[in-house]
This record gives C-alpha cells, structure tokens and sequence, in this order.
C-alpha cells in the first residue's frame, strides 16, 4: 500500500480478506444503502459489508475503530427518520444475513434470534408452537432494526413497545468489545439496565448482533370491530374512556376522515362512510373477547359511534387489519405520482384530540394533502403528508408542516417521536424536549461507550 | 475557620446554614442512618441532612461534588443489601420527608410525587379516584427507594415491576444539575432512556427527586384462591402451565411446606396443611375473574391439587393476603431471638422446580433453619435464613449458605437479585453475571455522571 492510503482504503482492503465477496463496492449496493424508506439526502457509504456472525461483526468496529471509520448499522431499510443513511460514508454494515432463530424456549415463553430476523419470519416460525411476538410496525422491520429505533406499533397498548417485549441482547461496542445485557430472567436488579440502554439508541453505542425476546401465547379467541364517529373527538374520548375503564384491548387505532376515504377507495372497504374511525381488535378467551367487546361498544354508542362492524372469523379479521396495514399506500395512492413524509408525534392521551385536530387544521391550512392515523392507544398519531414525487420545494413544504406539528405537540406535552426514532430528521427537537443538561448526559453516554464517535456518526446528536 | 478544617467540616458547616435544624449530628440520628434492615457492620454518617426540595438536593450535591465528600440517599431505610449504609461516611440525604403527591392525571391516568411518597400513601391517597399503584414489594418503602433498586413484588406478573410503570424522574446528578427524564407520554423513541437508566442504579448515578408514575385502574372484581400440592415441583408446574395458557393471574406466589407451616402458626390459618402451596390473586370483571379462576382451578388439579379455598369479599381476600405479607415475620417467629437475612435469586422459570429444590436441600445440609417464599410467576423466590440475633458466627454461617444458593441459582441462569438490589450484598456476584466488559460498560457511566465518586459509593461496584 503506498503511504498516501486512506483510512477507510485500509478497512475495505483488510474487510475484503475477511468477507471476500460479501464485502461489497458496486455501485448498486451502495446506492441501495444510501438512505432508507426516508426522504433525507442520499450518502454513499464507500463499502458495504454483509456479516454473518458476530465475529465478524466485532473485528469490523476493531479495524474501523483503530481507523476511525464511520459505522452504519442496516436492516432492512425500513427507516423513516435517516437512520441508515451514512452521513460520513464509511462502511455500511448490513446485518440482513443474520436471520437465525437460535433458541425457542416453550415453557420460558422466550427466543434467541439474529438481529436480521424479521418480525413476519419469526411468527410463522413460532406458529405451530402456540406463541406469538406481538411488537408490530407494519413494515417488514427486522428485530435488531426494531431493538435500536425502539419501535412499537399497534398492538403496544396492550403487549407493549420492543422495550417491555426484549430480556436481553448481545452488542458489539465501538471497539470490537462483545458484551451480553440482560439474561433469561423476567426481571433482575443486578447492576445498570444496559438492555434499555442500548434499544432505542439507533446504532449510535453499538451494534446489536442477538435479541432475546419474549415471547406470548397465541390467544384462544380474538375479534375484531370498526365503528365510526361524528367527530374526532368523540372518538378519542371513546379511547380515554376505554382505557380508563381498563378493557384490555389488543389494538384501537384511529384513522381520520380523510384516511377513512382513502382506504375505502384503496381496499375497497364496503358498508363505511369517510368519517373518523376506530379499529379494534380482542385478544383472549371466547368469553373475554365478547365481554370485551360489549364493554367497548357501549362506551362507543355513548360517543354516537354508528355502523359497528364486527369480525371474528380469521379471514374478515385480516381484511379491516390488511385495511388498517394498507393506509399509507391508501393515503399515497390519492394523488398520482406523490411520495409521502409521515410525522410521529406522541402526547399524553388527555391532550389527544386538541393534538390531532391542531394537526389537521394545520396541514390544511398549508394546502398539502394529508392524512391521519394513530395508535391512539398510547396518544401517538402519524400525519402522512404528501407532496409531488422530484419536487424539492414539494418536500421541503412537506418538512415545514411536519415542524410546524411536531412543535405543537411539543406544546402539548408530547415527544418528536413516538416510534419511528430520532435519526436525522428529529434531531433538532432533542434539546427543546430533554433540555440541555440531559441531552449532556447522553453525549456524556456516547463518549464512554464510542470515544472515536464512529458509531452511526451524525444521528440523535447535532455535532 | 482553621486551615486544618477537613472537607466534610466544611460541608456541614456550609449545610447548617442551608439547613438549620433539619441537618444532624446526633448520635441517634446518625445511628438510624448508619445501615438499613440489613445485617452489614453499620457505618455513622457524619451527618444526616432532611431535604424538603430539589433545590436543597441540588445544592448538596454541588457542594459536596466540590469538596469530595460522600452522599448516601436515604428513603424508609428498608433496603436488605445495604443500600444505606454509608460506606464512607459523608452525608445520609435523607429524602423521606418530601411526601407530596404533587399532580394527578386521572384522564391520562398518571401522576407525579415527590420520592419520599410510600405505595400505601399514594394508594390512600388514589382510593376515591378509582385507581391504583401496583408495585408492592412488602416493605413500607417510599417509591423513590423503589426506582432506585428496581423493586417489583407479588403484583409485578400482571403489572410490571417498577421499571414498567415510571414514565419519568427528576433527577439530580451528582455535580448538582437537575435533569428530566421521560415524560407524560406512554411511549417515546426520542433518544437514550435515561429513566430506565437511572431506574436501579441504586443511587449511584443520582438522586431521584421527582417520579411521574403510569396508574391503573382498580379492577371491577378481585378474587383471591389458595391451593396445594403434593410437592413443590406440581406447585411449580402449575405456575408454569397457567402463564403459558396467558391466564392473566394478577398476582401467583409459593410458600414452601416450612413457610407454609409458619404461617399457619402466626397468622392462624385454619383448614391448610403445612405443604407446598400457592397464594393467588385475579383481577378483572366479575365474569373474567370467575373465567380465570376456573381455568387455575382446572390446571392446578391436573398437577394433584388439593384444598383450594376461595375469597371474594374483601375481608377474607385480604385475611389471605395479609398471612402471605407476614411471611417473613411467621418464618422469624419459628424461633425465639432470631434474626433472618434473605436471598433474592431469579432464574427462568423452567428452572424454577430445581432452583427451589435445590436451595431447600442446601439450607437443610447447612442446619439452620429456612423458609421460601416465591413470586413463582416470574422465577423469583426469597429463601429466608435464620440465625441467633447476636451472633457473628451464625451471622457468618447465614451468608454463606445465602452465596451458596446464589451460586445454584447463576449455575441455572438465574441473577443473584431479582428485586432486592446490589446493594454491598451482592457485588461479588455481578462479573460472574455480566462478565468483565459489560461491567466495565457500566463503570463508564459511572465515571461519566459522577467522575468524582461521591454517589452512593461501594456500592453495586468493587472497587
């Protein structure tokens, strides 16, 4: 090599020995690992890496640390908030090859899996052993992608986010270090919680290379139920009541009137009208789902909620959830040739409604179309906002609505994100919402466990 | 002042400005403040400071920060490894008298208290809003003891320990400055979770000043079942079958046949043999409790089950309850001028039979006398051993059978403290657990947030 060798020509040339063919130049497969699902500036990382093990893994973040070449952690490429995107370049570390289900234990109701399992592949692998993980995106996630955006979705009201649903996790830290968090116990208080630590740090102290899930049974009944409602409100006050009341839902999503359109148009849902309305799902025994489901019907009817429509039967169960999973493509598909930005504001359940009508109001006042849904279950509620496919000024009006609501959120009591994790595109509400001194903290965090700053450089913290 | 005054002179010098009569030097006092409800060789603090706000902590910590000078939070003193017992002297921070409930959301169903606040206040204090706080360990803690050692109890398998039902802390870091972690959302994804961070630390990051806590409805119906078994493996098999069935049992707990003949004894239960047995607790609607009973009913006497007994008024269900809280007073009573110390081992549940047989058959080599009780649901049992009050050999002789059982439970995968914290007790333990790294990960934070060593310190780490 001559002297003038870069950093990062050293780390490809060594990686190349290490993984052969599974490390990666082409043009196609950087480009492919230049951002996510997300709107942010693509970056080409200069290589990209498929591991396979742990091993590999951990002399990867060695080279790359005594080099001080940046580290990208890849999933699947699901991220809406930049997550993947390689701002400094470097070396993007795909870990979808890492799809191993290592250990289901049936009367500990745990696993042990590779991160790049997804959450579609793990179901059908648990099937025929009577369990199930509940933690549900929507997107084709992996679990290790899911661990470090600390990702929820619509059953959480009732199963809770990744964050109840992980025991413990096996992380590569910044210099090749491998460490095991937690254990097979439920609960411990034996010393710091590096689990929760690590979920929902977004590849920036580490990279998660095995998950160990809990795991639930497959419940004996469960049934599902739309109703509508004169306004927004009376749908969210049906929700605070339902959750007061302390019926244990499974899911209570809200779409909006608009979103309602959209998706009976898009999944051709028949029998509905374009009004604000609840899915609900049941989980349980025979008798519980229907207790369940009276308690919740008659909360609703005391909110005028009209055209109850109940499912129990798995088929008619999954085409209202198939409608409620298809609402971005609904919502995206009402005007041709768009793409859409999604914000992911949470507020305390109380301020809810104001939350949500500010937003439409808001987004109707700028003129772009938008629609509203939300897990409402737990206060967090996603504006999808569309603008023309190519237009630069379409998407930086897009990202001034998406401000201009999460700002009222903020002022609301609420968070930048609910589930979809900071990134890039949340960074700059950080100091507003945790202050200066505990966003300190966290950097003071960061620079114990990443000194060189080659862990994902550039998400949460503006530098 | 005289150039031969040493730091801490200074500091309480200082304080008693600061403080006037709520900062102590009496040997009483201090004497109170020199250990917890456990049996470490107690240390005097030079002094014991009463805090009423965040203000007076922040301005302690600051000035002690300043002049190197130890601070050891103290809440109800009900720790069982140590926790208070100010190793190096310095400051007791004696946080009890901030008892105020200080909001409560009854739409959003939370609420935020000052740490000194006990779950029996605030559960007095909830009674008329229909809702209530779960978390009990027992023991008359405050709640801001109980975030610091992630306590749980016998309610934690339906509600989560503590760590599941804080939303958020004040806290004050050890150079003074105040943070907020959290917040009034149920869920976040908005950076590093420094509320779980801070939740069983143990002190040794903080002090906690403020909790915001998630509530719960109180159920609609209660029910409470005793049943027992032939032997402690059916006893355990059936805790293993209910959970997998996702029976939601609020709460499922064991007595051994020792423990079970002790509180026949002290608390008068008529009708029960000294055999294993479980104490169980359903809540839900009258038709979900009925369902779930039945169902335990059912699995319990699949498993040889005998003399299940049954409570639905309120009288009798707390009769039961109150006999399973004064365990630990019946297991002390089988002998006169005893003392106990307990172990707190978790395993997997799979492994819980053997974890308990196991430490049964160590206690009864060792010749002293034990008791078990178990929060069966989540793999955690309490095996209680006696010794003459007084007496360095027994004392000696206690602890050592306390690490042997420990080490049985690591040997199954287990943790060395399920709720009872690190404390002094159980650092020997943690190397084994997390290994050396991971270890080394949790000084780093360590270092990071009190570079100067003052919080809580010796304890959870070696040094």
């Amino acid at each position: 090599m001559s002297l003038t060798t870069t950093p990062v020509e050293t780390v490809i040339a060594t990686l190349r020995d290490l993984l052969g063919e599974r490390l990666s130049v082409n043009a196609s497969v950087r480009e492919q690992h230049s951002r996510g699902e997300d709107t942010t500036t693509p970056t080409l990382p200069d290589a990209v890496a498929f591991v396979e093990t742990t091993e590999e893994v951990s002399r990867i973040l060695t080279l790359c640390h005594q080099h001080g070449v940046a580290v990208t952690p890849f999933g699947a490429g699901t991220s809406l908030e930049g997550h993947v995107n390689p701002v400094r370049a470097g070396i993007s570390l795909d870990l979808s090859r890492m799809t191993a289900v290592l250990e289901v234990n049936e009367e500990d109701m745990d696993c042990l899996i590779e991160p790049g399992v997804t959450r579609q592949a793990l179901n059908a692998f648990l099937r025929d052993k009577g369990m199930f993980f509940p933690v549900d995106p929507g997107s084709h996630a992996t679990i290790g992608g899911m661990c470090a955006t600390r990702a929820s979705g619509t059953n959480a009201v009732r199963y809770g986010t990744i964050r109840e649903n992980v025991l413990g996790l096996e992380v590569v830290l910044a210099d090749g270090r491998v460490i095991e968090t937690g254990g097979r116990v439920r609960k411990a208080s034996n010393g710091y919680d590096l689990t929760r630590l690590f979920i929902g740090s977004e590849g920036t102290l580490g990279v998660i290379t095995k998950v160990r899930l809990r795991l639930h049974g497959i419940p004996e009944a469960m049934s599902a139920a739309v109703c509508q409602f004169p306004t927004l409100a009376a749908a969210v006050e049906t929700v605070i009541t339902v959750m007061q009341t302390g019926v244990p839902v499974a899911r209570i999503e809200l779409l909006d009137e608009d979103q309602m359109e959209a998706c009976i148009k898009y999944s051709k849902l028949e029998g509905f009208a374009p009004l604000p309305t609840l899915f609900l799902e049941f989980h349980g025994t025979d008798a519980s789902v229907k207790e369940q489901a009276e308690s919740v019907e008659a909360i609703a009817a005391d909110f005028g909620a009209s055209g109850f429509a109940w499912a129990t039967d798995a088929e008619a169960r999954n085409r209202l959830w198939q409608a409620r999973h298809d609402a971005y493509w609904a919502a995206v598909n009402l005007k041709p040739a768009h793409r859409g930005i999604t914000t992911d504001v949470c507020v305390p359940i109380s301020r809810l409604a104001e939350a949500v009508v500010q937003a439409k109001e808001t987004a109707k006042a700028s003129g772009l179309t938008s629609c509203i849904v939300g897990h409402v279950g737990d206060g967090n509620f996603h504006c999808l906002i569309l603008f023309p496919e190519g237009s630069q000024e379409g998407l930086e009006k897009a990202w001034a609505l998406d401000r201009a609501i999460v700002a009222q959120g903020l002022a609301l009591g609420g968070t930048c994100s609910g589930e979809h994790g900071v990134g890039l595109g949340k960074r700059e509400f950080l100091e507003q919402e945790h202050g200066v001194e505990a966003l300190a903290v966290m950097r003071g965090i960061k620079a114990s466990l990443d000194p060189r700053g080659i862990m994902n450089p550039g998400k949460i913290f503006r530098n």
